[in-house]
């Protein structure tokens, strides 16, 4: 067992229970007192999902914030979280709980409780957080995409990849540094999106490690083919200055992780409802790709078939 | 900042939400579809939470009987959990799985979900796990002591601390060793007990830091004094038979961690109740002490009152 996909294997036959959705979804659901309760459990540890040097206010609005995104992605609205804090010195630890207090307010996820923990000296920085999400309507998983959907991406792909790119020092500073930088350290998802957008979709998830990996899920999860649309993969302008819009830059951005954009299937007459649930929130959609019969993911730019790069994603 | 305590006040400032019961409790609160859904997360760290060389299916048994325990300490019956898993080696993993599988089981705690995480070289196994239970009778706290109460724990107390001190050789190896570190490496609360004895309470919470520190954290949050006899605390024939029973065998069994029993302050009238329940389930109960109206902790040894010790628990 010397992977991840490994050992989530191994844990998919303990997880056998209906409301774990076979591991193959975003988050947990239940349902309770004819509800149903959405559940999700994201950590992040140092030098692995954060950077030491990264500001730790940011470090907690991160943990908050790819938390709501899943449960956004859901179509759940935010209940609540509790968090586990390895305990660091004092100065580092006060920075962390203004940004956690600050992301808790944005995302509407009040804290209900959590556990504190000594750490052994010189051991990474790692937290855990667990939100919870409701809603009384369907609950959208990434199995559901048909054959004939469309396949959407919400917001921009690629910027925070680019601001890690940057802090790491494997892309240039550049004018549109910062604006990317942040965009890594503290993403924020429009966590209105998911539930507006949720009556529409046949599958939702959010992206998370990318949209090429993330798009290969959601054809494995739904036992179909994926088709996207390189060209039409969604940039933003300080992308675009920065790393160009040629096929590169695309293909990096579509492999980079931290996106918390949200990536559905929809049937193609929904369209409308689509794009004026997301106008009325100010959220872009783009349509990048279509749902096929058939297996897997598969890419074009333009007309023309390009293979897949041989990493899609983060792993972690 | 540079005690758990200071960076709990500090959440408190932040976790304002009813449900979180002013992280005073063991557990969070929160009302759904007519039910009461109750959820904890605790983080067991290695080299502070259990001992490297712990066979790995027994750290992932702790993992969730801790946090069992904390669901049945609040009446409620077991819905589920998510956890965190921090990869390591393929056989460690393999042997947590199993030990995963086989607590989930028998604490009726169905896998729901969670994360798997890299961790950088060389840094301690650590593992969250957030548990969730149901209820739809009232759910009690810390704080519902009142005085004329009489104070009741189940089980038998000092048994787990007496076994990591056999582990780590603060105490010598006895024929009843094994049995001891098994209290220790694999906690087994009788899960059922909690919420059978729920509608009898003014006041329960498991005993996971030290009888003493659990005690006054009780009354402290229920605003009485509590007086505990240290004569009267249970404890097990291993126990007896390695350490003593003397007053000093009694102060060390009082403020070792680990316990998960069940402490419990009920009007005298439910004295009958609390038995009758207990004894239907096949789990002892032993009323230890009063309560009062005042503040703190007292300790009495027959009729004789004794000094707190300095440490009155374990705080992690």
């Amino acid at each position: 067992m010397t992977t991840e996909f490994a050992l989530i294997e191994a844990l998919r036959g303990i997880a056998r229970s209906p409301g774990a959705r076979g591991l193959m979804d975003d988050a947990a659901v239940i349902e309770i007192g004819g509800e149903k309760l959405v559940l999700t459990l994201d950590t992040l540890v140092e030098s692995v999902h954060f950077l030491p040097g990264d500001p730790p206010a940011s470090v907690a609005w991160k943990l908050v914030a790819v938390n709501a995104s899943d449960i956004s992605a859901k179509g759940a609205e935010p209940l609540g979280c509790l968090y586990s804090h390895a305990l660091g010195d004092d100065e580092w630890d006060s920075a962390f709980l203004d940004g956690l207090a600050e992301a808790c307010a944005h995302f509407n996820l009040p804290l209900l409780g959590g556990d504190t923990v000594r750490m052994p000296e010189g051991a990474p920085r790692s937290f855990s957080l667990t939100a919870l999400g409701r809603t009384s309507s369907a609950v959208p998983s990434r199995s559901g995409a048909q054959p004939g959907d469309r396949v959407w991406v919400s917001g921009t792909i690629g910027d925070s990849g680019l601001g890690l790119a940057v802090l790491t020092g494997r892309a240039a500073e550049a004018e549109a540094g910062e604006w990317l930088t942040e965009r890594y350290r503290r993403p924020s998802p429009d966590t209105r999106l998911g539930p507006a957008l949720a009556p529409w979709v046949s599958a939702m998830m959010d992206v998370s490690d990318g949209l090429l990996i993330d798009g290969q899920r959601m054809a494995d999860a739904s036992a179909v083919a994926i088709s996207i649309a390189a060209d039409l993969v969604p940039l933003s302008a300080a992308f675009r200055k920065t790393a160009g819009d040629d096929l590169d830059a695309r293909l990096e951005a579509m492999t980079a992780g931290d996106d918390y954009c949200l990536l559905l299937a929809a049937p193609p007459e929904h369209t409308m409802q689509i794009r004026e649930t997301a106008a009325a929130l100010d959220c872009p959609v783009t349509a990048i790709g279509t749902v096929s019969a058939g297996a897997g993911l598969t890419l074009f730019h333009g007309d023309r078939p390009i293979s897949l790069p041989e990493r899609l994603g983060y792993r972690h």
